[in-house]
């Protein structure tokens, strides 16, 4: 099966751009998903190809309009899931890549300017989804992230040489850190555990230190991590309310 | 001044890619900043160029050697500061972003394959930076991510149309939701107080929006901006520990 992805953008030109190459390039070449763009002013309706106008109520920039981009939507309508790339949308998260992995593929929409004008949310079944808190010039960049995140998960895109499923995310935790050759550089040996053919005593202290690492630079996963494990007494934890 | 990019990669071709389009892009026209790519296997030492070795200790896939990688960091080592994009790193923010836009540039790092040897970060200042948390095939994604929040800040970029002041992140909110014309569509209209005209009402109205929208929609992003406005008594705030 393809995974479809379909881009409803003001910038076709940008695809696949980076996922051409590569890993999702050759994925692409042997058919293992498509890419199709959309470009949002062809559903302009006047001479000048208009999609935004001025925000209501002032202020500066422009706003897409919910009539045109709705228009650009209902055009590609099927039964994958639509998702617009927006800083007010949810965190994109691994698990939500993985479902979108096994899916038929995705649309995605991508916004410029101020945003969308937001009656589009309201009238239509699309998911708001967001790369991270920060402000980017334009939704393409998002739309090539989750691509790519959904891509290497497609069947037989990344080979059995990695099945992702010790990555960082994948249990909750950060990936433990890695060594190579050379055993010694600049003085620093590589860890005696990695080096002690003790699978046992390796997966420990990978473990140990994927939990470590997660707790000390991730306190913000760490809390979910434990959370989702030990159930806290109820009323203990701020976060649900 | 001419920001710069200098980006260490095994896929230079990926660059400027889709920053070549666009905002960015006429930026980059316009001299406002200038993308350099370095080809890391070009610091290999042996016939076959290579840059990666199996982990220590078993385990799939293969990781990137500190020795080749710091020869390739080293031979652009300058003022600027030098990111690497991994999962395990810290997440960016548009406060990170904005400190870079106001610097002579950024050397960025993209990793491929499992990663890091982890040496590499206790031997040289390389700030290790996740764009979210979820898994990309390399970091030539974070990369491009970076620089274009990055470049749409610089002097010029954005032009005084859209100071990004009002964006989302930049108060530690979301921003509230836009509307444009047409007034009515399919039954939904603009809401009153947008169209009254009273900028006051309008500025109260948007920044309750902000509010509510980032309470429902983020609760870790309302929890932040809640504990940065009111101090919380001591050892109410769990996350600080």
């Amino acid at each position: 099966m393809t995974f479809r992805a379909t881009i409803l953008t003001l910038y076709p030109e940008m695809f696949p751009g980076p996922l051409g190459v590569s890993l999702a390039g050759r994925a692409l070449r042997d058919g293992r998903w498509a890419c199709e763009t959309v470009q949002i002013r062809d559903f302009a309706t006047d001479r000048h190809r208009t999609v935004d106008d001025t925000p209501a109520g002032g202020g500066v920039g422009m706003v897409l309009r919910a009539d045109i981009i709705a228009a650009a939507v209902d055009a590609v309508a099927d039964e994958r899931p639509v998702i617009a790339m927006t800083p007010r949308g949810a965190p994109l998260t691994q698990d939500r890549v993985r479902a979108l992995a096994a899916g038929p593929g995705v649309t995605v929409l991508c916004g410029r300017f101020e945003g969308f004008d937001q009656r589009l949310f309201e009238a239509r079944a699309i998911e708001e989804v967001s790369i991270g808190d920060y402000v980017l010039s334009g939704g393409e960049m998002g739309a090539l992230v989750l691509l790519d995140a959904c891509i290497r998960l497609l069947p037989g895109v990344m080979g059995a040489a990695s099945s992702g499923d010790e990555e960082s995310f994948e249990s909750g935790l950060l990936e433990y850190p890695h060594y190579t050759r050379p055993v010694t550089w600049e003085g620093r040996t590589i860890p005696e555990v990695l080096r002690s053919g003790d699978h046992a005593r390796i997966a420990a202290w990978r473990q140990a230190m994927a939990e470590t690492d997660t707790r000390l630079r991730r306190p913000d996963l760490w809390e979910r991590h434990e959370g989702a494990r030990v159930k806290p007494p109820s009323g203990a934890r701020r976060e649900k309310d």
